[in-house]
Formats: C-alpha cells, sequence, structure tokens
C-alpha cells in the first residue's frame, strides 16, 4: 500500500511511521521535513503537493496547530489560527486529496480528546477537533469510489509530558494505543467513524 | 432582562423573538434586518455593533449560513462559506461579545443536527456544527463574571420545507421545541449544554 503520512516527524506521526513502513510504500511529508514539503494552510500547496506525490492508497495526517490559550482574552484571530490550521488544513487535505487517491482508499484525520472533554485553555482546539469529528462522520457518506474517512481522537498522550499540566486528572495515554488507532482506520475497513484513543 | 436576538427574522430568530418580547427587552439585529445591522463575518462589523448595543442580559444567535453540496465537488472555497459565516460568524459574536455582556449574562449559539446525523450534502454544515457544540462546551468553563454559553442543535425544521427532500427520514421537529430550546438556554441556569432538539 502508498501510504502518505503528513506530519510524520511529529510526536505521533514518527510513531505511525515506524509502525507501517516495514510493509508499506511511505511517504513522509511535512512543513520542513519528509520526502515532501507542503503548507497545509495553503490549496495551492497542498495541490503541488498531490501532483509530486501521485496517487496514493491512504493519507494520514498527523499534522495541525491551534491557539491554546485563556477564553477571556482570546480574539478573532487567536482562533482563526487553529480554523487554518488544523481544520482547514485537514479538510483540505481531503477534499483536494479525494482527486488523487485510489479507489478504496481512506483517509485518515487527527483530532483529539477536546472535542468532548474541554479543558481550561482549549476552547480553540475543541471546537477544531469538533468540526474534524463531524466532517469525517459526514464526509464518509460523500467520498465516492469506496474512498473512507476515519478520525482518530486521541487524549494527552504519554510522548507530550509538555501538556500534562494542561490537563489535569488526563491520564496521558500510550503511545501504542494511539498508533493503533490508526492502524485501525488505515488497514481496517470502517468509515465515518471517531476513533476514540482514551 | 435585555436581550439581543441575532438572525432574529429567521425561521427561528422570529419564533423566539415572538417568545420573549412580551417580557424583556429585545434587540433585533440582522444581517439587513432588524433595530440594528451587522455583518457577522467581520470582526469590526461585530465590535461597531456591540458598541451601539451597549451592555446586555443575554445574546441569541440564530444566524450563519453554510455550504450545501457534495462533497465530491466541494472545494477548499466552498467549505470556507460556513466556516467565515456560521462558526466564525458566531464564535466571534461570543469573543467580542464577552467584553459588552453584563454579569450572569448567557450566550445562546446555533448548530444543528448535522454534527452528529449527518445528510448527503451537509459535510460542511456538519463541522461547523459540530465545531460549535464543542466551542460551547469549552468556552463554558473559560468564560468569565458567570456568564454562560449553550448551543441549541435543532433538527430540520418545520417550518422549512424546502429542507425536508435534503433529510430524508428526518422528522421534522416542531416550532415550539425549537423555541423551548432557546428559553431553557437564556431562563435556565444551565452552561456548556448542547441543547438538541431532534
Amino acid at each position: 500500500m502508498k501510504i502518505i503520512i503528513i506530519g510524520a516527524s511529529g510526536t505521533i506521526g514518527k510513531k505511525v511511521t515506524d509502525a507501517l513502513n516495514d510493509r508499506h510504500e511511505i511517504i513522509t511529508a511535512g512543513s520542513k521535513s519528509g520526502d515532501l514539503q507542503l503548507d497545509i494552510t495553503s490549496s495551492e500547496s497542498i495541490e503541488a503537493f498531490y501532483k509530486k506525490a501521485g496517487s496514493f492508497d491512504a493519507l494520514i495526517s498527523t499534522t495541525g496547530s491551534g491557539h491554546f490559550g485563556p477564553v477571556s482574552t482570546m480574539t478573532p484571530a487567536d482562533f482563526k489560527k487553529g480554523i487554518d490550521s488544523k481544520l482547514l488544513g485537514q479538510v483540505n487535505l481531503v477534499l483536494i486529496g479525494q482527486k488523487y487517491i485510489n479507489p478504496n482508499g481512506s483517509f485518515t484525520l487527527t483530532s483529539g480528546i477536546l472535542s468532548s472533554d474541554p479543558v481550561l485553555y482549549g476552547a480553540n482546539l475543541s471546537a477544531v477537533n469538533g468540526a474534524l469529528n463531524s466532517f469525517a462522520i459526514a464526509a464518509a457518506i460523500g467520498l465516492e469510489n469506496g474512498v473512507r474517512i476515519n478520525a482518530v481522537s486521541p487524549g494527552v498522550v504519554e510522548d507530550s509530558p509538555s501538556y500534562f499540566e494542561a490537563f489535569p486528572g488526563h491520564i496521558p495515554v500510550t503511545m501504542d494505543r494511539v498508533v493503533a488507532g490508526y492502524l485501525r482506520s488505515v488497514l481496517g475497513a470502517g468509515t465515518g467513524q471517531v476513533i476514540e484513543i482514551f
């Protein structure tokens, strides 16, 4: 299977890459590293990326950032950061990528626990993650040629200790469990699923 | 109570206005009609609107539109329409409005059933509604001075028969039930709730 991993150098992306690269043809991608570079906040960059990558069987996105800070001082510009990056970046990987993906291929996006279990500074990422989950559910019934889509929604992960303080009482999830969520999406047959890892 | 209703001339907004205007001071607002006009896609317009409206006890938003069409031909620009209008429009009413709302006031936003129960052409609105629900849940723990926020999530409503064909098998919800959801949010004491009317 030819699998594109966007955000392959990230905390989650590198473990997912490690789990897949012995049995599959992997194309790693990121904003600054990987086999190919792209800027997910630019439709033109995404389109150019797919033209270079060629047709593929699965795309895994473990990329995108958001704004983390108090609601009381959050501005429209702050909020827009996560919309442009983690939400529209990943959605546009699907909207544009559907022209390049092989029949019966799959898209796997990354949302996160904040959609349903908020923390004090996480309102932007809550909204972004909620949007991604609902997009995956909905796009699954509209994608053609048997193409699937799922969202993996991890809790705070054990490999990101710098986040622990912002997630009081959250029990970090093991990277093995997180990786398993991506494998279930890519190698399984489900579509329109929010794969919760928490 | 001084209550601002954005989208007061819409299908839902006018029934909500009717239900509240005998006992409360209502300021109706919309893009073209109402006591005051504003463009919810412009932060500057929202800020100017609040300066004119003055401090208030509750804001009800029944406004914002999205893109309705097949995923297979949906472009990033199509998808952005609902993000800029129904999502960021309503979120920015809160982010900016928190400076003008009275202590213990409330924000009531409108999402919709597509967040969890998609229809074929609704992927954009699914994402938008999912984001709004998660934002309400998360913003509730960050808003200060006792300010509350909820999202009312209606199914397809009986007063919008033009939508029925796009929602096969959905049983339209009565306007009385929909209005009750807004009353529960504004006159009740709950916060961080997604009030599902379906």
